[in-house]
């Protein structure tokens, strides 16, 4: 079975995000002026196949540990959809 | 009232994406032989004030349009929650 799963990626709500940071200021000066915060991080979309949803989302739990989070900045969650 | 928008933006279908395919890479190398495509783009909070959620979603639109993405290389999606 074919699985997709999406997952972001983000920076730790308690860490200084200076691209978010940057691209709030970037909206203000475009007169976004109701934009309050902003955060930036990855979204990966990954395409796995799986003998189900259970072993899919073990595997995108286990990619995002050892691979795709640096878990002393980020924070990861996903979804996993059947294709 | 205050929103939350989740962006996704994405590099289109079309194009190669690099860092996508070191990702794939990276992940084929650790074991990881069942996942057979990665995109990899960027996921942005954002946080912003508005009358409604339509006008929240209008405001979103148009910070993508504008600066957020880059529509030659990229696709946008986005999700506006009430806060």
């Amino acid at each position: 079975m074919n699985f997709r799963a999406e997952i972001d990626i983000m920076p730790h709500k308690e860490l200084l995000d200076p691209q978010g940071k940057a691209v709030k200021h970037g909206l203000n000066k475009l007169k976004f002026s109701t934009v309050e915060d902003v955060r930036v991080g990855k979204h990966i979309t990954l395409k796995l196949s799986a003998a189900g949803k259970e072993e899919a989302a073990a595997q995108v739990e286990n990619a995002c540990r050892q691979l795709l989070a640096n878990p002393i900045m980020e924070s990861y969650r996903f979804e996993i959809f059947e294709e």
